[in-house]
């Protein structure tokens, strides 16, 4: 396979139609009427055009995509989700190789390119979520970008071994270290963010920390990680994720977090959600932070929602933030997109010659349609591969 | 047509697969194994069927849909997006029998067989929106079940005239009297309910107020409300719509007027937005009051979202309302189906013996499914009638 591909008659970001020369996975012209003879051809028809979508905060390894409805029985406490989980992956068999492979094949069959996923380090599963989805990452390496982000769901400080297994993880091809409420579920937060932090520098790597914590406390939370990020040096490698304390009302306590956050690069996940206070997107692209978005759990113990469509995630994120003007919609769709590809660094990703030939085709005459409306992926392309036709992956999943 | 209909192999609610006989419109006997010779049959599949939904709050009369994309301009404010419309109105040729005719057919497409639409009766359009409503009402009348709401969508005190136009419009045909905001919009609290009140009393006739002034003022305007439907005797009869104050989170405002909204038995109608304040629907269930949920407008110059899927309006509410297990998830589509029919009052319906015959096929394994996954709809019956087949319209739209 050449990865070689002449794609007519195409509208990137709903330009004028023009044909798209792609060599050795690369976009490398785009014009109208180009001609490239011996190279395979692919009728665009018109359609609109979007760079791959990013997948920035999913957990790819307890999905339970594939296996049938299982009612949702956990209790509304986060902790009551984690016990529950804890509880259901065993019964239930979630074997995160076979999972993670499942979701990897929607997310591309809904248009993703790449994909951070948080994989669960706890006592109980071990490191048997880490094997997993390795072998996914191994297997579609040629079909999609994945970062793992070594995930102490179940808590570190108050389980013991954790910090052992999460070294582990990290030696095993973890590419960042995970984090989650070093509060409310760990109930250390010195003891929690200086074995994260620790870790990321001991294998000079990023971290990615879940804060769900609202208000007061969140914004505690988020202090102690403003500085550590400040006293190791560590600008543009620190992503917090959800971040639902940003979203409190009082200017008084968002502000002076967010100054920080800009000035070291804090990068911010976020899934939108509709019954939580959220970061303002408008506010962060004004004030020039990084946001990506993601779909956090998709189908597992924790809920029942989830398609792994990034284009109704970039729906979900207008609605949360009342974006109604084509522009702002636009700036939906481009957290979905470019705002991940900045947090994960993803090189060359777009749609100028240069970049990787990672694009979605869709029927809709402006980039707002195609948000609002989220039809069906008429043709997904991977490094200049043809991943997806009419809705349908070309790629099997277990 | 006789609208007889032998419907096999159904799981009505997620049930074990039974027969379904359907006699004059009306389901007749539901069991498995059923013999009805000489009737026409459908093969049912195995597949989950739902009553039809309800869309209990939407804008017919002024839809952009199928008149391409038009990009979104509008300002922030509640007043921009009232001005902007009545511009474009004109300069766009937004014809209201057409568009609520498209509408219409799309939401029929999506398994609604019931509409409560607001239409605006105001000194530009005047009752132009009215006309064409009706003639769909009158064209669609053996598909959809609908009400109409005259709806002074510019305000009524502060525009000259339109208290005259809205009774005019009630004499025509409108079911319900239509209120907004009497402080943000119209400046006149009294003056306004006194209007629309006294509409409804002339014309004995329901009420159904878009309130979404937030916290004290909207409070204020509830009180109003409320004061009016025990003085004039209409419990039951009175609709109030978003009610964003419900969402306030201080319980010493919001819990006496929850209290009186009970007892006077006014429902609520809620398109459950990410991006505001909403009553809490497990709350509201749990007092009593009828909850009932709608589109809003979809696709106008509001804004650019809405497809007229009730099933993705059930999943918007769950998740507004951080519905997880799937009983809750089972509540939200409730609000949507039930709920609905509880305010419009449609008589006879849901899937019992006796009830008329309108309802939905997907391919779900159970309703908590339907709710997140949305799939196609396979078939939709109103009245006996099939409507819809594999997701497509059997039913024309201009």
């Amino acid at each position: 396979m050449t990865n070689d591909l002449l794609l007519r008659n195409v509208r990137p970001m709903g330009t004028a139609a023009l044909d798209l020369l792609i060599r050795e996975g690369r976009i490398v012209v785009l014009e109208p009427g180009l001609q490239a003879p011996g190279i395979a051809e692919e009728d665009g028809r018109g359609l609109l055009a979007l760079p791959g979508f990013v997948e920035a905060h999913t957990h790819l390894d307890k999905s339970l995509w594939g296996m049938g409805w299982r009612r949702h029985q956990a209790g509304p406490r986060l902790i009551d989700k984690i016990e529950t989980e804890r509880r259901l992956k065993k019964e239930w068999d979630i074997d995160p190789a076979r999972q993670s492979a499942r979701q990897l094949v929607q997310s591309l069959r809904m248009g993703t390119t790449a994909i951070r996923t948080h994989v669960d380090v706890d006592d109980a599963v071990r490191l048997a979520g880490m094997e997993g989805v390795l072998l996914t990452r191994d297997g579609y390496a040629d079909v999609m970008d994945m970062e793992i982000v070594v995930f102490p769901q179940s808590g570190l400080m108050i389980r013991p071994g954790v910090a052992a297994l999460m070294e582990e993880a990290m030696r095993m091809g973890g590419d960042i270290v995970g984090g989650l409420d070093p509060c409310g579920i760990d109930r250390d937060p010195k003891g929690h963010l200086d074995v994260v932090f620790g870790l990321a520098e001991a294998f000079g790597k990023p971290v990615d920390i879940h804060l769900h914590e609202p208000g007061q406390l969140g914004a505690f939370s988020l202090e102690l990680i403003i500085e550590r990020t400040r006293a190791l040096g560590m600008q543009g490698q620190v992503t917090v994720s959800h971040a639902f304390c940003l979203g409190d009302p009082d200017p008084a306590l968002v502000k002076p977090l967010l100054e920080a956050i800009a000035e070291l690069d804090i990068a911010i996940a976020t899934t939108a959600p509709a019954s939580r206070p959220v970061p303002s997107a408008q506010i962060l692209r004004q004030m020039g932070i990084r946001l990506c978005a993601g779909s956090d759990g998709i189908r597992d113990t924790w809920g029942p929602y989830g398609n792994a469509d990034m284009l109704e995630r970039a729906m979900l994120l207008g609605l949360r933030n009342n974006f109604r003007r084509d522009e702002d919609v636009e700036l939906a769709l481009d957290i979905c997109t470019r705002g991940g590809a900045e947090v994960m660094a993803l090189q060359d990703y777009g749609l100028q010659p240069g970049c990787w030939a990672d694009l979605v085709l869709v029927d809709a005459e402006t980039v707002a349609e195609a948000v609002a409306a989220r039809p069906s992926r008429a043709l997904v392309v991977k490094h200049g591969r043809v991943v997806v036709r009419d809705g349908a992956a070309l790629i099997e999943a277990p």
